[in-house]
């Protein structure tokens, strides 16, 4: 089972870690770090992670997981990197994506027609690529799979797993990594938030977005 | 607000990552990945972080995060990184730790007589350094704040996130981070796992868990 998490440089290091860590304990998994070019990758929170390899070095993969950005733009002035995406997405069993990383699946023209879901404050964005915009946490459709925010992506890596592996499997790894959430305060989607709250970062992240 | 993530070879990425991705939103905080030696840090799934600074370059800090490892005994072929801990804690206003991070500060002879926890799998542990263990997912002590495995150092930053800045920003953080989870298993913890998967999961990693 080959895996390729697609670094970028201002990706949020969250969306990419969260499943790396569920999906590296697939047995026989060969897990690529892929970039545009190999080497550090600056993540928004200053954190540095480390693409090993180039696009050109992966053309095919079994799996696809594309993170999100705070401006998940970045990617707009790559062109050869949303074509590498649409190529390897014609032979993966599984194409992913968390939080704005689907905006990127959008811009790569992969998710014209397809049930699809983003970080709740980009959401009616899925409709500028003819996506369907689903309210859920991990939304599927055929061997799409898309995760909300962030932390979504440790969800739908784990409803990954299962159908790679199993469901003892997966409920193996949920374990290993003592995943058995318990959130200070039940306020961790807009519809939960204090609308104060929700509206004060949606103008602060607004700023920020930019049109992919 | 100086924050120190202590990274080191064989750690776990996601101990450190989930915790990053929410402190590194602190207004005004200034976030040191900090190891041995500056550089390249393999982590236990294979990705690659990078420390900005060597221990020697921070002699103090606010808040400091010491993370686990499938094989916490790392450390102890490195005294001076446990001494770096044991100086660091002295003038901190919180020290924490995630999953077998824990014991790594035990190790370091900060948890003596003090309440923690750590993976579920290690338990037991905690008791060689002198610790208490609690059966929590975060557990307070003074100015001591240990977390259960991996995916808990996401409930501990938030804890941690309302006692620096108030509760409506680690609010305005889960939100951002959209983190309103939902595993597809309830079975995160020893007490809900399926026996069978808990006991050969319990084999496995027991065999690569040295004392430290």
């Amino acid at each position: 089972m080959k895996i390729a998490f697609l670094f970028y440089e201002g990706m949020t290091a969250l969306d990419a870690v969260g499943p790396h860590e569920i999906l590296c304990r697939i047995p026989g998994a060969e897990v690529y770090r892929v970039a545009r070019k190999a080497g550090a990758i600056q993540t928004d929170s200053g954190l540095v992670l480390t693409a090993d390899l180039s696009i050109e070095e992966v053309p095919e993969v079994d799996i696809l997981l594309v993170p999100g950005a705070g401006n998940a733009a970045t990617l707009r002035q790559y062109p050869e990197v949303l074509e590498w995406i649409r190529k390897i997405h014609e032979k993966t069993k599984w194409t992913t994506s968390v939080c704005t990383g689907s905006l990127i699946l959008g811009a790569a023209g992969v998710l014209a027609g397809v049930k699809a879901t983003t970080h709740w404050a980009t959401f009616d964005r899925l409709k500028d690529w003819k996506a369907t915009p689903v309210k859920e946490r991990v939304v599927e459709d055929g061997k799409l799979i898309t995760a909300a925010g962030v932390s979504a992506g440790i969800d739908m890596a784990l409803v990954l797993a299962a159908k790679v592996e199993g469901k003892l499997f997966a409920q193996a790894i949920q374990l290993a990594i003592e995943y058995d959430p318990a959130p200070p305060f039940d306020v961790g989607s807009p519809e939960k938030a204090n609308p104060m709250v929700r509206a004060a970062l949606l103008s602060r992240m607004s700023a920020r977005f930019e049109r992919i």
